[in-house]
């Protein structure tokens, strides 16, 4: 081999600003995932297409639907033709720019899924990642409301696949034309006090009833003592508007109920209603029950955006962090009907329903909940002579055609660091061959889930010493079979 | 809902040049070849982690491997802290920052696999595109040669894995010191010399010996009337590094006996014919065959940036392309040892060896044999009369429940739009309910697949009537077993 001289470091090794390597244990709940939501999105009879990570910058257009990340920016750069290019920032736009390519030999209605990676050049925070993976469902060229209903029960339908309990999980539905009718009927012309009165129904669960109704009022100050202008309302106004947003019933049908009765007369607002109960109809049909699914008059999803039905996936229990601390993860995915964005290719009208999960913060959720099978290391097996490497290579290849996940110690140390290292693989077992079962035809197998075990119940150092980790020697032939016996009882 | 107005077409849509959007059939299969591939690299004991798109681009520095693509460029842009970023162009220059970055925390050595797209800023071409799926597994900090032997046996596993049949399919092994030997041993000290020496080496199989002969000595005209200017070797010189070019033999120990008296007398050389025989018995114990992995004295490989043994992984025999037309696939990736990548970012000497297999073409060439599994369609559940949508649904539903990939027509057009639709979609069956079959209780399920083949079959069209596709009334309840049965026959 060719002698090498070792450079100073030249570059300094750092990821960049926003961005995140994931090992093992999260990138394997994130690809069970997407698995998991995937088979859902396949067995519903959509097709999988993946677009690449470039579209031309003015065919992707700005159309975020996060009302929450108003500032999001994209990554752009200049081909070498001059053409600007960005990477995709949902899979929403690209899958636009796709059925506008090629809408003449889509069978329609186009159903199609996707997973993959998005990027969104924005300011990184905790936990708020410039980089981040989604997982998309939609139905291009039917104008609903079935294939919206279709969405809001498939959404159900893979956060339970995801691995989410009954009653730990729900997807909140709402309608345009609730909300613009509901605007209408307090005279809310004014695109600013339309934007005040939203937002405020938005906080109703965090704030509550006296606080929104500030908001809708006069104005309302924090506990930090941060003022917020409200809309200006007056009492028989801000009334109509709790009522609308007090509708909220253990079931959709009670829901409508009191929806239809906090506003009157309005012709926007009784077509949401009548649309509402059509996917009410529909979601029974599809199984989806009154927990799994409800009607929620504050879900408020961008009005430039969606032009229908909108809705959002809630994970609704607390969980306990590795720390030991509660948290609520709430929202994982939305969607809705956004009629606008591929007719803009077209000179034609192509409505278009769909629904997205944000992968992360699932797998996260769910490895949380346990729901995620714990991850096993390879057995290692040592090298104690380096003569005699190539029979460490024949035991570890005799473990891998058992389907044992098993590798040979590569590096150049002793026996105490080989140790060590399969421990922080989480090997499960070591496989030892000194010179003495070399003679004798066996091998010594330490069994390190029963030495971790043991060491976490043993307190007592010399009583530790004297139970030893769990260790045996057997015959060659005999190592697989000892093996897997072992990782079966760590099942 | 609101009435949306169809806007002008703005936007063109149109993908941008060089990248290229997948459709089930591609991505399934490349899907397929990364989950066998990487089921390999997981089961001997390397660790999956994924790093982001972006790399900052002091930190990517510009170490593509491979010969054919010198031009290779990459995407970058600066950030809004003025840093320049850089999206991957490989995944081993990532893993190269990734270890600087934690190598003090890392299990070592370290080994880990990864998969993702990488891009290259290049001219497109046919069949060249400048997004493309990579699969890659490395270890870092291991000298070798065990871990060289270990991914040369590794490739030629996952090749297995991936589809290709005994015989079909050869890791090619070479290593540097062998090649800087033979060029020291000729008195090729000036680097054209030793480059022109290099490509006549590569270029065996395609001039055979002669043609290979007249590159060493003055030059060659090929048939388009192309000259290339030789290295200018005298016939000594040239007969040796033929000498060395034909060591090639069936087995690998006979390769190494060929190649050992090529060249007498260098150290280097003797160093690298040393190193090969040690990685041959790794290799046996690994259970590669010598039809699996040989030792090729034409494989040359960046000799700036690997250090160490060099290999190839290659499908050797010709499929047919779609048209029937013959297709060689040959490479389809490569590895070796990169001493020099991982030391740049630290203060001392990191080795470490890899391999990358080109998802793609491996799923191309895997499609083409018939490797992979048929993609089957959805189960289509027609729309005949909208009044009773929500049965349609019910259906779907239940077709779902019992694991039968099902979806409804979610279009608004008739009976026979729908059943072209059905066909469009690749759906194995069709289900109607009438008014006739809902009075009956009944379902009618057309055999979509039974109907094609007959079609095929029968070149008369009134045979083609009279014998009627496939299609069956049955009770409601009978209708997943029915389906199922339709699915399984067809397998």
């Amino acid at each position: 081999m060719a002698k090498t001289k070792t450079p100073a470091p030249k570059s300094l090794a750092r990821k960049p600003r926003g961005f995140q390597d994931k090992r093992e244990d999260v990138l394997t709940a994130e690809l069970e995932m997407i698995e998991r939501v995937t088979h859902v999105y396949h067995l519903w009879g959509f097709e999988g297409i993946e677009t690449s990570a470039f579209e031309y910058a003015d065919a992707l257009g700005k159309f975020l639907p996060d009302q929450d990340r108003p500032n999001a920016g994209v990554f752009s750069l200049q081909d070498d033709d001059e053409q600007w290019m960005s990477l995709r920032y949902d899979l929403t736009a690209p899958l636009a720019r796709f059925a506008g390519e090629n809408w003449d030999t889509l069978p329609k209605p186009f159903r199609r899924y996707a997973w993959g990676p998005v990027w969104r050049n924005e300011k990184p925070g905790p936990g708020r990642f410039r980089e981040f993976m989604q997982c998309d469902a939609d139905t291009v060229g039917s104008k609903g409301p079935a294939a919206d209903a279709e969405m809001i029960a498939m959404m159900a339908e893979a956060l339970k696949a995801a691995g989410a309990q009954p009653g730990s999980y729900a997807v909140r539905v709402n309608t345009r034309d609730l909300m613009s009718g509901l605007l209408d009927s307090i005279d809310a012309r004014e695109e600013g006090t339309r934007l005040t009165v939203l937002r405020a129904l938005d906080k109703l669960d965090r704030l509550g009833v006296e606080g929104v109704a500030d908001l809708l009022g006069e104005g309302r100050e924090d506990e930090s003592g941060d003022y917020t202008k409200g809309a200006g309302l007056d009492k028989a106004r801000i009334d109509r508007v709790l009522a609308f947003a007090s509708a909220g019933k253990p079931t959709r049908s009670e829901t409508l109920e009191a929806m239809a009765s906090a506003v009157a007369g309005n012709e926007a607002f009784d077509r949401g209603v009548a649309e509402l109960r059509e996917i009410d109809g529909l979601l029974s049909a599809l199984g989806a029950r009154d927990e799994d699914v409800v009607f929620d008059p504050t879900i408020v999803r961008g009005l430039e955006y969606y032009t229908g039905p909108v809705f959002e996936g809630e994970l609704l229990n607390e969980i306990l962090d590795d720390k030991g601390r509660p948290v609520r993860i709430g929202s994982v995915g939305g969607g809705g009907r956004y009629d606008g964005l591929v007719s803009r290719f077209r000179g034609e009208e192509i409505p278009a329903t769909g629904m997205s999960l944000g992968i992360s913060r699932l797998a996260a959720a769910m490895s949380l909940t346990g729901e995620l099978d714990r991850l096993s290391g390879p057995v290692v097996v040592l090298v104690l002579d380096r003569e005699h490497l190539a029979d460490s290579h024949e035991l570890a290849g005799t473990l891998r055609r058992a389907g044992i996940r098993a590798e040979v110690y590569m590096g150049s140390s002793g026996m105490r660091p080989q140790m060590k290292y399969a421990d922080r693989r989480g090997a499960p077992a070591v496989v030892i061959v000194g010179e003495d079962e070399r003679n004798k035809g066996t091998v010594t197998i330490k069994d390190l889930i029963v030495g971790a075990q043991k060491a976490k119940a043993i307190k007592d150092n010399t009583e530790w010493r004297e139970s030893r980790p769990g260790q045996v020697e057997v015959s060659r032939s005999e190592m697989v079979q000892t093996i897997r016996k072992m990782l079966e009882s760590d099942q």
